[in-house]
């Protein structure tokens, strides 16, 4: 049984000065006052910190581009995507591809994120779920689907990647402890058929708590791509083949009608915002004080390395704040309450994970440690603001994920972090050379 | 002689990636790769870091708003400025503002800015200077002047703020060996009469080298005031009075007409951009590209604790890229080196500190030492990209300034940081409440 103390911040209603969280095996116990928690739990291992919270969920996520951090930045959309990262991903083998999940879950686990909905790769994918499983991070995880549009080397056959996919399901979804579930994965529109879509919806159905995440309306000449293909908006057309809904996450939405955003409530289908990546890439502003208006559960995600180039959720949040308060020139646009939620329960909630998000007795025990005890934090008037604006996923000193403790003074517990950064810095990524986007087919 | 080795980025230009910087006295000696220095100067004292880089120019800060961090997030602007940081601002003892000033200098070079472009308060301003003697920073300081529509405890009587502003030119303007100087700093054009502005400009003139430092077209209710007090737009109206020019600094500039831009390009004015204050705030996205385009020196700021959270110049210089990009659509806009020359050497170009902000040998010895053994920083494909996009102020392991060693394994070496903490986190604030903003005189 362990204590955990400090100010804790149970949700973003339910702040607690001097508070402490009971853990039992992977569950929280209890929660309240310290004092009450000590007299009612005498025998416990007790750990203090600045500020006590749930872990974040990174909402989306690519943790195998990890390897790809700063590697185009400043460049051109398409430069970006068919120059460097696509080939990256192209090029990496299996040995490779299970170290630059290692690292990116490694920088998830030190920064506070303990869930994350993970976009890996066409290939190679099971070495993140095994890094996944080893460094003992929650995830959402689903292998790509690319049959159009793609580079060699990542394009694939429809049947076969839904049958890699269908592989996949059968031995991870729910493994580990059940830390470890499949959202089948297709790119994007562009990069995906009809048959690949619509068989991705199928797929998905078959299996209770298999979900569906993928890219949707990012930037503009992707929307345009979806409509020459097939006369919809990028949104409308996932509708039309069964990709909206309250099983299906979709990153961005930057750029969405008035009946997209319909649309998008109607099904309760679930957007995670990127603010940095949108920021990095241009790809614009999304609506999202919109999209809470409409009661659509937006998430916060940091992208990839090569477009964000952190996966610091905590700076994430402040992000997606202030990216909304310029937008709409309006400074109490989506407050720090709003943000906790998006960053916290809100994620679980697109995942799919029960019982995870805030500290409630009987909820998961992914919980995390700040330090406050910083000029960064000083003063401290208030706790949730301070996370929100103020704190960096360095300030995290504990990160628990169902009821194991994976990082604690300054070291990941599950693994061998220096290991990691060493073989993830001794690998060459292929030079960049124009790889035209291949036409259709 | 001490010999600071790593990866030396002596300038946007100019990366060594085996490399050193020779330091005598409070001026760099040699910059060079690092067996060239280590033969050439046998006799040092080597210190090792991960990046070497000249320190950060903080081009437009409120060291003494540091009390107020977190006091009003999420809060309409007038209520932000009339019922929490002017009354803080107010309310200040000479001891606590001696405090306020400590802790935001303490942040300033934990986190790796060496030189700071300061808008202090209306009272106590000396208490400031002497902080800033005691810690070891570099700054362009002065005594804010407000002599209309402010509220009672900051008004004063137009002569009365010019006299005093002339009183701490005489006792600090180039003082603690030259590391200080002053700026003769009207608030707003809003809160200042014509006469205090043209007297601002006629005290500066008296002295070589004290610069001007104010506020311009922050937001649009600020310049349909400074339109209806006079006609003329806001920077049109500060040319009037003499506030422009190569020896001005003007914060903000988000809502500038394009006979603005002109008039700022013209008379060389350099301005400091905040981006996120100008985001927190919802003020606007300032023209950055526009400005550089047009040969206007361009600063980063990150203004004040109460509407960034941080004073963390690194995350700033990310920020300023970033809110570009999106705004203009295009990811190639103000890419790594523009930014690493905005946030070195423009701001000292900007607060007139001459062989500042490059690892010149004969220039001042400002330079910061950042750990890069961390996962955020891996893979390390190239040391500009990641102090721009990936590094954060908790990277800053050292931090020297004239060179003296101002920070170093995580102490500032100046003072007893722990007992400004206390201080700062034991000053307790007015509370919130309607000040109505005053009318004119």
């Amino acid at each position: 049984m362990m204590l955990l103390t400090g100010t804790v911040i149970a949700d973003a209603e339910t702040i607690i000065a001097d508070g402490g969280v009971v853990v039992t095996g992977s569950r929280i116990e209890a929660v309240g006052e310290r004092s009450a928690m000590v007299a009612e739990y005498p025998s416990h291992d007790e750990r203090q910190f600045g500020i006590v919270m749930p872990g974040l969920v990174g909402g989306h996520v690519h943790s195998v581009q990890s390897l790809g951090r700063g590697i185009a930045d400043d460049t051109e959309l398409l430069d970006w995507l068919f120059d460097h990262v696509l080939p990256m991903e192209a090029s990496l083998s299996a040995e490779e591809m299970r170290v630059a999940a290692q690292l990116g879950y490694l920088e998830c686990l030190e920064s506070g994120t303990t869930t994350v909905i993970d976009h890996l790769s066409v290939s190679h994918a099971e070495e993140a779920f095994e890094a996944a499983g080893e460094l003992g991070i929650r995830g959402l995880l689903g292998k790509v689907l690319m049959d159009q549009r793609s580079p060699d080397g990542l394009r694939e056959d429809t049947e076969d990647g839904l049958a890699e996919s269908r592989r996949l399901i059968e031995r991870y979804h729910r493994s580990f402890d059940d830390r470890i579930r499949y959202a089948v994965t297709p790119r994007f529109a562009v990069s995906c058929s009809e048959a690949c879509l619509r068989g991705a919806r199928e797929l998905a159905d078959e299996y209770e708590n298999v979900r569906i995440h993928t890219h949707a309306s990012e930037n503009q000449g992707e929307i345009e791509t979806v409509q020459d293909d097939t006369g919809l908006r990028n949104v409308e057309w996932l509708h039309e083949v069964g990709l909206t809904g309250e099983d299906v996450i979709l990153a961005h939405c930057v750029w969405t009608s008035e009946d997209e955003r319909q649309l998008l409530a109607e099904t309760n289908t679930n957007v995670t915002h990127c603010p940095s990546s949108n920021m990095k890439l241009a790809s614009g502003i999304a609506p999202i004080e919109d999209y809470l208006e409409r009661d659509i559960t937006v998430a916060i995600g940091n992208d990839g390395p090569p477009c964000n180039n952190t996966l610091d959720g905590l700076t994430e949040m402040k992000q997606a704040s202030l990216l909304q308060k310029v937008n709409a020139l309006d400074p109490t646009a989506t407050p720090a309450p709003t943000i906790f939620e998006m960053a916290t329960i809100n994620g679980a909630q697109a995942a799919g994970f029960e019982k995870l998000g805030a500290l409630i007795p009987g909820w998961k025990a992914d919980i995390i440690g700040l330090e406050t005890e910083l000029t960064r934090a000083t003063p401290l008037h208030d706790p949730l603001s301070h996370v929100v604006f103020a704190a960096h996923g360095d300030d995290v000193v504990f990160t628990m994920v169902d009821g194991e403790i994976c990082y604690e003074e300054g070291q990941i517990q599950t693994i061998n972090g220096d290991q990691v950064r060493a073989a993830a810095s001794a690998i060459e990524l292929p030079s960049a050379e124009r790889h035209e986007p291949p036409a259709s087919h």
